[in-house]
């Protein structure tokens, strides 16, 4: 089995990852003790992220240690140092993919999300859906040229706290 | 129980009603002998419904007879005769919804579902997220400047096809 590229996230009903200012305490009303949506067990499943450099800034600003027993390649326009990246995006992944591992966990935000998809890179897709509407903000899936029509429902899970994940595979990447 | 405005629509899971150019093909990798997914029952529970100008037009030139039985009311900028309605949206709702009768279907487009949240006047939310992704078109949600954090997930059906249907209440409405 090769290696997957899967995008773990979640967006409010109208497909917002986070407000202008970068807020995401929309999702708080999903908090719920001893629900954590499934996201430890995916995490097993992976032992690489990928993700943009803003996303990244984000998580370490909110006090987190960003997933130190894992291998992390944080895209950015500038930096090169470990754990950043700022070289061709499409060869970094094709090494990862040709490397033995778990799955690769893509972390957003919305510009790599458009990179990753316009290479065809996306492998798996899981949203979860938060039962909110924010009304304007950073879009899950920022404007593209090319219609994907090869998803496959693989599963769809709804929660008592309103939220719903989806999960697709991308077939046959263009 | 007072009659409801549910807006009941599909949308691509990057949430795209139709391309740019209106084109709602994309519906087609959906469809299936004997499968309407609910739609003949959910139609039984309105006798009225409202949609804007150009999705009126577009269902129209597509060669269909627009719900005979039903009472129906075309939000418009110009038109006025029957069943064009120019006056005020507010309004419209206001009495439709005093009136005895059962449930109000909108059936978009964009523009009027943007103008009906921003009025709190939807009261459930039907969408079939089909799997693909059309890339740019027209926003199920147009941005709005407010947020809508009174979301209830009633139900989340997936379809064999891999269509899933979402329906929320909006509780509480502004």
């Amino acid at each position: 089995m090769p290696r997957k590229i899967i995008l773990y996230i979640a967006c409010s009903l109208d497909g917002y990852i986070a407000t202008q200012n970068d807020d995401i305490s929309f999702l708080q009303c999903v908090e719920k003790e001893g629900e954590d949506y499934g996201y430890t067990k995916f995490t097993e499943t992976v032992d690489t992220l990928i993700l943009g450099r803003k996303t990244y800034q984000k998580v370490i600003e909110m006090g987190y240690n960003y997933h130190p027993d894992k291998e992390v390649y944080v895209l950015s326009q500038t930096k090169n140092e470990a754990p950043f990246y700022n070289g061709d995006l499409l060869e970094l992944v094709q090494k990862l993919k040709n490397k033995e591992g778990k799955n690769i966990y893509c972390d957003g935000g919305s510009q790599l999300i458009k990179a990753l998809l316009g290479l065809g890179q996306i492998d798996e897709i899981i949203v979860s859906i938060i039962p909110v509407m924010l009304g304007a903000g950073i879009r899950l899936f920022a404007e593209r040229s090319e219609e994907l029509n090869n998803l496959e429902l693989l599963g769809c899970t709804p929660f008592e706290t309103g939220l719903v994940q989806l999960h697709y595979a991308i077939k046959n990447k263009q």
